[in-house]
């Protein structure tokens, strides 16, 4: 296990122009684990209930996930989303948010975990991230993900584990609506004030954007027919990033650029059908093709004036 | 001359969190050939008020834009926008439109123009666009920007104006607003179906893509300090592209590519200035360093899974 994930392991039931899926397998932590694990050995910390499908275990464990942290309330229900999308596929609409087992979620590191080289803090509570960033052992790279919901609720908190963060992985109106600025550059710089190395802001069907202090790389995402169900596409960019990152002899620029290329590849997989079966049976023949895709869709020609 | 630009010379006045500009040199056939100007050799087809002034005529010529095609109407007044911006900088709100001279114009090419072979068509009635493309002859490629203001009034006409030409270079919004597609791939294919070999679809500060049937380019703006007037960005963008095709020995992929290459960069000079300012301003040097930037900013490091 190289690269922890803490967050939600949930059912979702979505409905979409493109079809319905009834208490799927989803879940922040789960949508990571599953693109991560294309390029790395994830473990999940997180929590189900006693009606949590034993073939949703079964699918983790064969991706190689390790699944010492997650916790089984047997008497508790599992965290229920349900949700669908318009047409456009933009912004997800909630129906119903049931916590169950996670309303008391208390993440406790296995013993085989705490030793983790890379963390990712996943989109839950930001106590619960910083609980976990205790239990672990000097980290070599830490990074958290998409915090909409506790941007507005508890932003001191988001804050605070911003300031213990390598990288902050965000959404473009997520970055806007915490740094109050009208640019995402401006944006960028405000959060890297902060402490983070590097900021990621997430852009959906815009792409992807990776700013440092003095650097700037931009990636868009990959034009598709089909765009079937968005959600975990930013888990799945996370999931992609971390687990490239974690394979990586320098974290340096080049690597953090190699890890966006990643994390697009694996959220374009994602939105191509329900929960994360597209990126499950995705080959390394598939990711191979989709990065020579984006050095195509982004090449430059020799050009002088 | 070896661009054709119609569209219109105009005075704007706008207010930006930056400042304000009263009156100044504005249109969207100024703001595309100035850019052009520094690739190309722009003549400009638009109507003038007698209250224009000598000082604008003279920056035009100055930048070497053929100026045969621009009516004076001495008892008229020059077409006036007055607008202003919210801090993000995003689209404009009109204060007042005033039509003026602009409002009975017929475009009447003068001789020297009939045989140009680039034509961009800027953004005026689509039926004074139709009326240009009768007066040359056999152009090597023509080019439509922005319509917004006539997707909604003459949809019919403006769906005349694509089947025309070999570009069309459209804003986001306008191209799922004519084409009614949910995603950006599916309004270019529903654009390129109507003849148009490229579709250009302008995104602000998420850059630019270029939709061929079997090909996509993806460039971000460049990300600038400090944005002052985003008015004419786009015209901007449009006027640098034709001009750099103006120069290219053969229209293929990768000579659209370098067009967009010099579009972006044209517009990044635009936003930072009121008017034509910085655009005018930038030299050789300071394009082939924005060139250079855009290079490092898209720089995809070798990569293997």
């Amino acid at each position: 296990m190289n690269v922890l994930i803490v967050g939600s392991v949930a059912l979702d039931t979505v409905e979409t122009p493109h079809g319905r899926l009834e208490r799927g397998l989803g879940g922040a932590a789960t949508y990571a684990s599953v693109a991560a694990s294309h390029f790395s050995h994830p473990g999940i910390v997180a929590v189900v209930g006693g009606d949590f499908p034993r073939a949703h275990i079964n699918l983790l464990k064969r991706r190689g996930i390790d699944l010492a942290g997650l916790q089984i309330d047997a008497n508790g229900k599992t965290f229920h989303w349900s949700g669908y999308y318009e047409s456009d596929m933009g912004a997800a609409h909630t129906r119903a948010t049931e916590l169950n087992v996670f309303a008391g979620f208390k993440p406790a590191l296995p013993d085989s975990y705490r030793a983790a080289p890379h963390v990712l803090l996943g989109n839950i509570a930001p106590a619960l991230q910083l609980d976990v960033l205790r239990q672990v052992r000097a980290p070599r790279l830490v990074l958290c993900d998409t915090m909409n919901y506790w941007i507005s609720s508890a932003p001191r908190e988001v804050g605070q584990v911003f300031r213990k963060v390598d990288i902050v992985c965000i959404n473009e109106d997520e970055a806007r609506q915490f740094t109050g600025a009208a640019s995402l550059p401006a944006a960028a710089q405000a959060l890297l004030k902060l402490g983070p190395q590097r900021v990621v802001i997430k852009k959906g069907a815009n792409g992807v954007a990776l700013f440092g202090k003095d650097t700037f790389f931009s990636l868009p995402a990959i034009p598709l027919k089909t765009v079937r169900d968005t959600t975990g596409a930013g888990d799945s960019f996370a999931g992609g990033f971390v687990g490239c990152l974690a394979r990586a002899r320098k974290l340096d620029e080049d690597a953090f650029r190699r890890a966006v290329v990643a994390g697009t590849v694996m959220a374009s997989f994602c939105v191509e059908d329900f929960s994360c079966r597209r990126t499950c049976r995705a080959t390394k023949r598939d990711i191979l093709k989709r990065a020579a895709l984006l050095r195509e869709y982004t090449r430059i020609p020799k050009w002088k004036v």
